[in-house]
């Protein structure tokens, strides 16, 4: 498996865990993860920490030149929040472990010239198939239902 | 003037005054601000406290329906990453000060069914074209150029 993927999938069930929600996400950068993350909304009862989100701020500030070299991983679609991000970043390329529980905007995201690959993952399926069933109505928040 | 855009614009100054870049925002929800924030890379060093992401996040952990009534109030034009919150939220109206100095993606917004308007006020307008002026390193790095 792809080392990044499996450092996202680390994050989302380190989540889990803590009793969060099982969504993990690193940032990479020339070969190097410069930021990893996952969803904190239990956790830290936050509305706009979801894993993407929380892997970006902990990469802190960096240059227009670092995002665009940039490739963000996430085990499930981004959302429109998270896609928003990688957008105003201009990160080029985003890698998803699934899209089979939650679909984000990915021909919007396409459209705007990003490289965005599914590799559906069948323990990111799994995290996210029991979780949902387990906890629905943490998930229909999570994801503004 | 609308008070809430005027709640909105003191955020901008106390982010101003804080050594922060000139953005506020305000949540508001059947006519009461529910949530209030403004542009904290600086004060945080954060990459995803945009004044509309720290409005949201203070507003707290919501409901779906609660999103669904709101309105969100911004000194600016919603970055990708901001229009994308509000869009994961269905938050249905976006109030912006102004979109002289930046434009998100706002046709984008509206074609997905959000009502978005520009108010032009010329004291957000100058609040960003004065601080853009002053440090532009800064800004370009908010926006990721």
């Amino acid at each position: 498996m792809d080392p990044f993927l499996a450092a996202a999938i680390e994050e989302a069930k380190l989540g889990l865990a803590e009793g969060g929600i099982p969504i993990g996400s690193v940032v990479v950068i020339d070969g190097k993860i410069v930021g990893r993350g996952h969803n904190r909304r239990v956790q830290q009862g936050s509305a706009v920490l979801h894993a993407e989100m929380d892997a970006l701020e902990n990469a802190g500030r960096l240059t227009g030149a670092d995002y665009q070299r940039a490739t963000l991983y996430s085990t499930l679609s981004p959302c429109d929040m998270c896609s928003g991000a990688s957008l105003l970043y201009k990160i080029p390329r985003i890698i998803v472990g699934e899209n089979r529980t939650f679909q984000g905007p990915e021909a919007y995201v396409r459209s705007r010239g990003v490289d965005l690959q599914i590799v559906d993952d069948p323990e990111c399926v799994r995290l996210m198939e029991e979780f949902i069933a387990a906890r629905p109505e943490l998930w229909n928040e999570d994801i503004g239902v």
